[in-house]
């Protein structure tokens, strides 16, 4: 495979020196880009841009075609291992997704089988394949799948949740079933994560979107216990190259130092975090990447320059630090800003 | 009026002893109560339980009768200011409620008035007084208001949200305006809690529901700083008691050193925040209250009681504990629940 041409991404998640800070953006690929709404459009329903190769390598690359990303990220769902399970994932247009057949008894924990990646997750690793060539070395490729605690509650609830019911309900009152469930998740998300590196992902990040539901014990239980198997069973280098991974937990700021210690070479923060606390507590330990409110990106071109400026100020000299926002950019943002924020980024330069 | 006959919440929010530790619950008054859905029914709306003194005053007893609760707390709404400014509060059914006249502009909020409490919030005034009255010092009763920046969040976006996209345009924008907006809620809410004190209210608590939903920076400058406001404005005592107040940011674990240095006697805390660590961070300044997650309350007795001894064992020996949920109860959980909850937390005694 080609080598690439920027590595500043790479290289800042291993704490290595780079000119200026690397920049992309969780949900780049993605509505706010009319021409991503236009190939939505045309292939009918959001599941159809994910299982057919071209279409998802297509979508991953058009931000890239806008805007100086430093790296770009697999366009996929974060659901695709519950529905290879046979969970039968799909899409209502008010309720986000749900599942036919919610996992609920021992009786169904057992019977979910491990997807093998290049059998039931086949679409899956031949889009990495794809974009991986198509690429051809400009940036770095990020895989991803959601955490084992993540995918779990989207299997327990059925779908979204607001109150973790079912699913705290499960854990609370058969903590050996949740801890079975979890194992076989854990297992399964390495495998695929694993997969993705050896069809070309560089890098990798697992998305604990909902960890931060649970209280201080339950967390470390049930979601980053779990998180750090996935890190323990990952490759860690492919033809000489390391494959940093990222670990996000969406309201994890007080876990930090914990997180700091599974592994993971780098961490998301969500954007109320602070960058320079969470440099100072784990700075030394792992990279860290993000964190502007998202909402920040609807404010003029001014704002957005002082919004950038003041993260980049907090972190402070020295590598180790991917800037991107503190969640997904949301649909309606005016990709304007989105240039307006990777220029502030890339035009930096730290106060000596 | 008569004195107190059970003062172990007071004493604990002044981390003064007590023979075991209080408990109350955040919505204690609520859905969950078959007696509040009769009371509510014949209303016709939650409004007219809260402007008809009566009623608010017996739907704020219910709970008491059914647990041993070691205080109560008024049963108003959290939006009873704006609607005193003439923002128009209704309730719809689906979307919770909505304001007629959100605030955008400088215009807007150059024309909002500052309530007078025995005015325009007389019927709260009223209900406290007639609270304080019936309690004939059974425990104390609690006073509360929303934060200046939760209220704020409402007016500007017009009812809830999940982005905070227009309240957040305000202050990325035109923070000068925002501020402006901030510091006459600040100067209410001290008018509306310091009323409520005179009234009856034998401690306050601030609900900083949406505090979390800002960065770290933007929580000091435009939740924090204006809680305190308030703070430095209330009544620090009457009749020679003390009167405790209660700052509880939704999402705020990261930031308890600042919140413990406002002034405030007590820092609520949500589920996600461990108690034990909270303490080791703020105890020496702060009293804590909470922080079972509402969602245990679900699980059957015998892991309801796991949960509260894990919190209880985690706080620790010593004064400063009340014991609450991290959030309000959820409408429908069994009252028979509740009072295991209540049961176990009087029963604990401390390993030696």
């Amino acid at each position: 495979m080609t080598s690439l041409k920027n590595d500043t991404f790479i290289k800042a998640l291993l704490k290595q020196p780079v000119a200026r800070t690397p920049v992309w953006m969780m949900r780049q690929a993605g509505r706010y880009l009319p021409e991503y709404r236009k190939i939505r459009e045309q292939a009918g329903s959001f599941m159809n841009l994910c299982t057919h190769p071209e279409l998802a390598a297509e979508v991953t690359l058009q931000p890239l075609r806008r805007f100086d990303f430093d790296a770009a990220i697999l366009f996929s769902d974060i659901l695709t291992i519950p529905d290879a399970m046979g969970l039968g994932l799909h899409f209502t247009e008010s309720e986000g997704p749900k599942f036919l057949h919610p996992v609920r008894s021992a009786a169904d924990i057992d019977k979910l089988p491990i997807p093998d990646p290049e059998m039931e997750l086949r679409y899956v690793i031949d889009a990495v394949r794809l974009i991986r060539t198509t690429l051809a070395g400009q940036v770095p490729l990020i895989g991803f799948s959601g955490s084992p605690w993540t995918l779990a509650t989207y299997m327990v609830e059925g779908g979204s949740s607001k109150s973790f019911r079912q699913v705290k309900g499960l854990m609370y009152e058969q903590p050996k079933l949740m801890h079975g469930l979890l194992a076989k998740l854990a297992q399964s998300v390495a495998l695929y994560l694993n997969a993705q590196i050896r069809a070309g992902a560089q890098a990798v990040m697992v998305f604990d979107t909902w960890g931060g539901m649970l209280n201080s014990e339950d967390y470390l239980e049930f979601s980053l216990s779990y998180a750090r198997q996935v890190k323990d069973q990952l490759i860690s280098a492919m033809n000489g190259q390391k494959i940093p991974s990222i670990l996000f937990t969406k309201g994890g700021g007080q876990w930090l130092e914990a997180m700091a210690d599974t592994g993971y070479e780098a961490l998301g923060l969500d954007w109320q975090t602070d960058v320079g606390l969470a440099r100072a507590r784990v700075g030394a330990k792992v990279a860290l990447q993000g964190n502007m409110d998202p909402i920040a990106l609807y404010a003029p071109p001014h704002v957005i320059q002082e919004k950038v400026t003041a993260i980049l100020d907090k972190y402070g000299t020295g590598s180790g630090h991917v800037f991107n926002l503190g969640h997904g950019i949301l649909p309606d943002v005016d990709p304007e800003h989105v240039k307006v924020m990777v220029d502030a980024v890339h035009d930096y330069r730290h106060a000596r």
